[in-house]
């Protein structure tokens, strides 16, 4: 029978022959996460269940990533919860503050997620991780609490809709001009549930890094996982970090999918989602001819917050100041993010431009700290979510956009795009992220 | 009559050829300076006493320093009503996120604190700016929106207390532990409502950083101010960077005195502050025979966040490692600090290390954000303060030290010099902070 990349690998993890869209299976997990938001929750339950051990040390990792550095005494007492479960289970994959990063980013890029897995955690933007052809989706605490002693989850098997790209893209057109497109067409619920798989051959010449950024998104459209097949992008990226061999599913001919979309990327300019949904979206010239003023820029988050996405900001800030009244906020989404920018000469072109540069944290993202916004502010921001009060105060807005756009429009102080700043084909060659 | 360097100046801003400690004058201030936790007060006040326009633009410096970038909505509409206040009164000197600093280590770094002048400010610790010969002080915010308004306050002129320290620096010997051992030996209301006077043969070759620090601790005696006078060590600072002439003051011979103590530097070791006051100081020997154990490790603040404070710390790391069960959190106090650190390999070094490096703010100083600690943690901290509660919750412990014993104490994981690394003389002297 033909099964779709999801349903092979699900079968896989269920030790079945075949599975089929809608079947109720139990997989077993091969890395599961909690971060200082939802870990403190999911510790309680797997105490309160009567679980004693995790079912193996190495598959659990915490990363307290979100309200940290601690801006609060109850933050500061979720994480030391999460630091005092990972020394009772010895769980070697408790990243400490300082050896830290934003989750989705920092267990790809330490290995500990590998092509094949399936990958459950307590966010929802555990998708990400679908980038490299894994079943990658976010659960409940209790779920994870659950998991985290039996090594295992049950899900319904969802249908997959194909996303397949095909053409070629314009210039400051980015991997998360694509997905918010995507988004855009399809709406926040179209794919409810379903398998994202992002396909054709516009993605072959995506780097790993825009494919994480597109995985990331598709919880926005309601999907339960984002997923791309494993190809030699993914493979060279993994040399030297998968610390597991990496498992490749592909598809059958014949599969039953959901639908299918197609997107011509030739035709997409880069995006911009409009308040307060991320099916708002509208091509960056429209939002600029509106003249929207913003208040705060941020470049950052599981989204946008990896080196590409910054060497994207740096080329358009490069030579150029951030507008008076504006503040941009760039944070890398982990240490090895944040020395290799500071290696490349970015963090010190953000400074020198007028802008604050964290220590990796999801912060604003969430209106966690690290620049909250206060009422009738308005921010744009390279992360997945514009939400009502998402990043602040419920009269806040946010506007979603690609590092590239972000920057140019903290120069601005208005919604711009890079070639109003006069920036060329050229400077995006320089920096875009094509895979080689 | 022989007047005090105190006398001396604020004779000259009353007006008056003569003042003697004790009378009330109404003194003229060169700079007023207000921060997100008092300025909304303070502006809120200004035009409540009918108040329109701010004195003179220029001498009025607002700076988002405490809670920046903005942990909560309240802190972040705090911070609007100093920008919205800062564009009404088309005030130079609001530092936006980004182009900021902590307010007492940005505005002399800026230039715009210069010597002789009288420096008034809604924070306890604007006695920093007496390093460069200024008198200054904090005072309330209800004070400062008078100040904005008239150009002027009223105050009481202090005696003075002088601090005469001689002798010779023992390597690892600070600025900082210099005035942790005096207010160990004068206690924290050794110099209640007094000028502290910073003087002696041993405080010539003092760095203005580490000046910067002994005037900023001055307040944890209970003093009114610290000072020092003016000299070539002061003047070759300020080249390229006062934006006004420097004035010069200097106590008479036979000036009037509170009292004299005198320090013999040879004798003093590196000092750490044990909880809850700063004057309950032990020498780090004695402190680190104890065992002990911290969770947290911070490296900034007013008092401790310059460019000779990182070298330091970054020395006593270079090579090594934050223990495991540390998180060290490392903040340079400006954007100018930030990138020279960089520039240095210093930012690279703390991350190498495992330490977190933040945009400046005072965050965990005070508890506000970027390192809150939890009941029952323990941190060493090379800030001014360890009040009960000061860093989080109130079953948490302060202690304070220099940037070498914070980083060795990252290091081992519990209160340690940096000659329990190995660090010796030769290491200390090629970053140590003392004037050319």
């Amino acid at each position: 029978m033909a099964m779709t990349l999801v349903e092979k690998l699900l079968a896989d993890h269920s030790g079945r022959r075949e599975v089929r869209a809608g079947e109720i299976v139990h997989a077993r997990v091969d890395m599961i996460l909690a971060n200082d938001v939802t870990a403190p929750i999911s510790i309680q339950e797997f105490y309160r269940m009567g679980a004693r051990r995790v079912f193996n040390r190495e598959a659990v990792a915490m990363v307290p990533s979100h309200f940290a550095p601690s801006p609060t005494i109850q933050a500061a007492a979720n994480i030391q919860a999460m630091r005092q479960f990972a020394r009772e289970q010895d769980l070697p994959y408790f990243f400490e503050i300082g050896r830290m990063g934003i989750e989705h980013v920092l267990l790809p890029e330490e290995g500990l997620v590998v092509p094949g897995d399936v990958v459950i955690g307590a966010d929802s933007h555990t998708c990400t991780n679908g980038a490299l052809g894994c079943f990658a989706t976010g659960m409940g605490s209790t779920d994870i609490a659950a998991a985290m002693a039996l090594g295992e989850t049950w899900l319904r098997v969802p249908e997959t809709l194909r996303v397949v790209y095909y053409g070629r893209r314009k210039p400051w057109v980015t991997a998360k001009d694509l997905v918010l497109h995507t988004i855009g067409r399809i709406g926040v619920a179209g794919a409810l549930y379903q398998a994202l798989e992002y396909t054709g051959e516009a993605v072959r010449d995506i780097s790993m890094e825009g494919r994480f950024t597109m995985a990331n998104m598709a919880i926005e459209a309601g999907a339960k996982t984002g997923i791309f097949e494993v190809d030699e992008v993914t493979l060279a990226w993994e040399e030297g970090r998968a610390r597991r061999p990496p498992r490749i599913f592909r598809g059958d001919p014949g599969a039953r999918y959901a639908g299918e979309v197609e997107i011509d990327v030739s035709r997409v300019e880069p995006q911009v989602a409009f308040p307060h949904l991320p099916e708002n979206t509208r091509p960056v010239s429209e939002a600029a001819a509106l003249g929207v003023r913003i208040d705060q820029a941020f470049v950052g988050s599981c989204t946008n917050g990896r080196i590409e996405d910054l060497r994207l900001a740096a080329r358009v800030l490069r030579g150029r100041r951030v507008h008076q009244d504006v503040r941009m906020i760039v944070i890398p989404a982990s240490q090895r993010v944040y020395r290799q920018a500071m290696a490349e000469g970015l963090l010190d072109c953000f400074v020198e431009a007028g802008a604050a540069v964290s220590t990796p944290t999801c912060g604003p993202c969430l209106g966690a700290h690290m620049g909250v916004l206060a009422r009738g502010e308005r921010a744009i921001s390279t992360s997945n979510r514009n939400f009502v009060g998402r990043m602040g105060h419920r009269e806040s807005e946010i506007y979603l956009a690609s590092p590239a756009v972000v920057a140019a429009s903290a120069v601005m102080g208005r919604i711009a795009s890079p070639e109003e700043l006069g920036l060329t084909e050229k400077d995006f060659l320089e920096v875009a992220g094509e895979a080689a």
